[in-house]
C-alpha cells in the first residue's frame, strides 16, 4: 500500500505558499528536497535560508526543516512535510572552501558542483568541452565528503560526473535526471554514468520534467514506469528514486532566471526555443496531490513488487541520506 | 577547590593558535565566549566562522565548538576547552532581521546590539545622545528572544541598556564591563543598570581590561575582588560572572580595528590617546594559565564561600546559558 511507505521527492522548486504545502501534505509526501538557489552567491543564499525560516515559522503546522534522516522519520510520525535543501549550483560557497562547512551547518545538505555552465568546480552539461573536475573541485569534493554534504551531478557533463563519482569517497547523487536511452537531452545520463553511479552506492532521481521525458508532455505513466523498469534491468533497484523537478505555479521569470542567471546578455531558451519559451505543459498524471501515488501504483502495475516500489518512492532516498549526511571524523 | 567548578570566561579575543589553546587548557577553563566579529558584515562573518571551523578541525584534541550548555558539560568531561561565539556588534545581520535566526543556527549564541557607536538597533556608549532602542531594535530583540540568541549590552549606552532589559522577555547579559562605582569609564555600568540587569535574571561579566579597572594596570587582585564583593552587596551573587576581555598577543592593528572599524577617517584612540595608543600593560596576576584560579582564590580570601566563588567563576554563566539558548516555540 502506498501509505505505508516513506515518500520522498528528490527535487522540487515550486511556488512555495500555504496552499502548496497543503497539497504536499495531502499527497502523502513525507519529505521534499527543495532547491534553495540556482545562481545565488553566499550572501544571497543567507537570505534564501531566512525566507524559508519565516515559512517554517508561519506554517509550522504543515512543514518542518530536515537536517538528518531522523528528521524525516519525525516528519512522517508527526504528519508534517519535511523540507531539506540543496543548491543547483556551487555559487553558495563563492570561491571559499570553508563555506562548504558553513553552508552544511546552515542546512544545505546537497550541492550541485555545476548548473548548466562551467563552474569553479566542474563542467556543466551545456558546455562544448568538458575538462572534468577542477583543482578547486577536487578539494571541494573532499571537503563535502568530510562535512557530509551530498554531491549532486544532475546538471553536470559526463566526464565531470564520472570523475566526481571516482574522486568522491562517498556515494553521490543525480537528484533529477533521466537515462539517455529513454530520451536524448543534454541533461540526461548515459548508461556509463548510471552504472558508475550505482556501482558506488549512488542514487538517481527520475525526473518528471517533460523536456527530459520520452514523448515530452505526452509521456504517459506507462512510458515513465517502463523507463524505470529498464533502468532497474541495468542496475537493480537500490539506486533508483524520484526527483520530479516539479516547478508548479512558477511565472516565466523563474524559468528565465534558471536559464540565464546574470551571465547571459542574450536570452537563453535552454531546452525550449524563442517560439517555445515557456514552461512545458504539465503531465496530467503528475500534477496535484496524486502524483507520487500514481507513480507507486504504476510501478507495481509494471511489475515491481511493493517493497521495490516502496524503495523507489522514498526508501532509497532515506537510506542514502542516512549514510551520507553524518560528518566524517 | 578551584578544579571542581565549571570555569567559564565570558569574553576573550586573543591571538588564537595552538599555543594559546594549550594555555587555556592548562588554565582549567572549560569554556570561553569568543568574540567572532567587531564590525564585520554578514558575508565576512561567514568567513570568520569558516576560519574557526578550520581551527576546530586542526586542534580537535584541545578545543571544541559549543552550541548549548550541554556542550560545555561535554567539554569539561572530555578535557577540552569549549568555544562559543558572540558578536561585539550587530553588523553580522546587516539590515535583515531574518539573519538573526540564520546566524543563531550557525552558532552565534550572543550578539551585542551595538559596539561603541550608534547602530541600527541602539546607541553605543561613546555617543553623546542616547535615543534608546530603535524601531528595528525592538523587532530584533523579539526575534533574538524567539531564536535563543542572547542580547549583550556591554558596549551600549545607559538608556539603550535599560530599555533592552525592559523590552526583552528574556534576561540579557553584559558580558564584559565593570561597575562605574569602581572606575569611571564610558564603558562601565551604573548601579541603576546593574540592579535592573540582576532584577530580571541577567548576568554581568567583570572585566579584566586595565582601562576599565580601578587603578588601571596597577589594579591588584584584592582591588578586583573588592569590586566584586561590593557588587554582591548590591545585587547578590547570582548575577555575577567573569568576562575578562582578554586580548593577549594581539598586534596594535587589532586594537585600531576595534576602535576605528572602517567608519573613521581620523585615528580614534578610544580610551587611550595619541601618546598612549597601544594595549594597556597586562595584569601580572591575570596573564597566563593561573588567571582564573587566582581570581577564584582571591574571591574566597575576600569572603565569598566556595559555592559562591564557584558560581562567579563559571556556574552562573552555565546556568544563564542553559535557560537562554533554547528556542522559544
Amino acid at each position: 500500500m502506498y501509505q505505508q511507505h516513506v515518500v520522498i521527492d528528490g527535487l522540487q522548486y515550486s511556488k512555495w505558499n500555504r496552499d502548496y504545502f497543503m497539497m504536499l501534505h495531502a499527497s502523502g509526501i513525507h519529505a521534499v528536497h527543495v532547491t534553495l538557489v540556482y545562481h545565488e552567491d553566499a550572501r544571497t543564499t543567507l537570505t534564501r535560508f531566512a525566507e524559508w525560516n519565516l515559512l517554517f515559522e508561519q506554517h509550522s503546522d504543515l512543514i518542518m526543516p530536515v537536517y538528518s534522516a531522523e528528521d524525516i522519520e519525525s516528519a512522517k510520525a508527526s504528519g508534517k512535510v519535511g523540507i531539506f535543501f540543496g543548491a543547483q549550483n556551487c555559487s553558495p560557497i563563492d570561491d571559499e572552501i570553508g563555506l562548504i562547512g558553513v553552508m552544511r551547518r546552515q542546512g544545505l545538505l546537497i550541492m550541485q558542483l555545476t548548473y548548466n555552465n562551467q563552474s569553479l568546480l566542474a563542467t556543466g552539461c551545456y558546455e562544448k568541452q568538458d575538462t572534468g573536475i577542477t583543482r578547486f573541485g577536487r578539494q571541494a569534493i573532499a571537503e563535502m565528503n568530510r562535512v557530509g554534504m551530498i554531491i549532486d551531478m544532475s546538471h553536470s557533463a559526463e566526464k565531470s560526473t564520472l570523475e566526481a563519482i571516482e574522486i568522491s569517497e562517498r556515494p553521490i547523487c543525480i537528484s533529477h535526471a533521466n537515462p539517455l536511452f529513454a530520451h536524448k537531452a543534454l541533461r540526461n545520463k548515459s548508461d556509463t554514468v548510471i552504472k558508475a553511479l550505482a556501482a558506488k552506492g549512488g542514487i538517481l532521481g527520475f525526473s518528471l520534467y517533460p523536456f527530459h521525458l520520452p514523448n515530452g508532455s505526452q509521456c504517459t505513466l506507462e512510458d515513465f514506469c517502463q523507463m524505470v523498469a529498464q533502468t532497474a534491468d541495468l542496475v537493480g533497484t537500490d539506486a533508483l528514486a524520484i526527483g520530479s523537478d516539479l516547478c508548479l505555479n512558477q511565472p516565466i521569470s523563474v524559468l528565465e532566471w534558471m536559464r540565464n542567471g546574470r551571465w547571459s546578455k542574450v536570452m537563453d531558451y535552454g531546452e525550449g526555443s524563442s517560439s517555445n519559451a515557456g514552461w512545458p505543459d504539465s503531465l496530467p498524471w503528475f500534477t496535484g496531490k496524486s502524483g507520487m501515488e500514481n507513480i507507486y501504483n504504476g510501478l507495481v502495475k509494471t511489475g515491481f513488487n511493493e517493497q521495490e516500489a516502496g524503495k523507489i518512492i522514498g526508501g532509497n532516498w532515506l537510506a542514502f541520506l542516512r549514510h551520507s549526511l553524518p560528518t566524517r571524523q
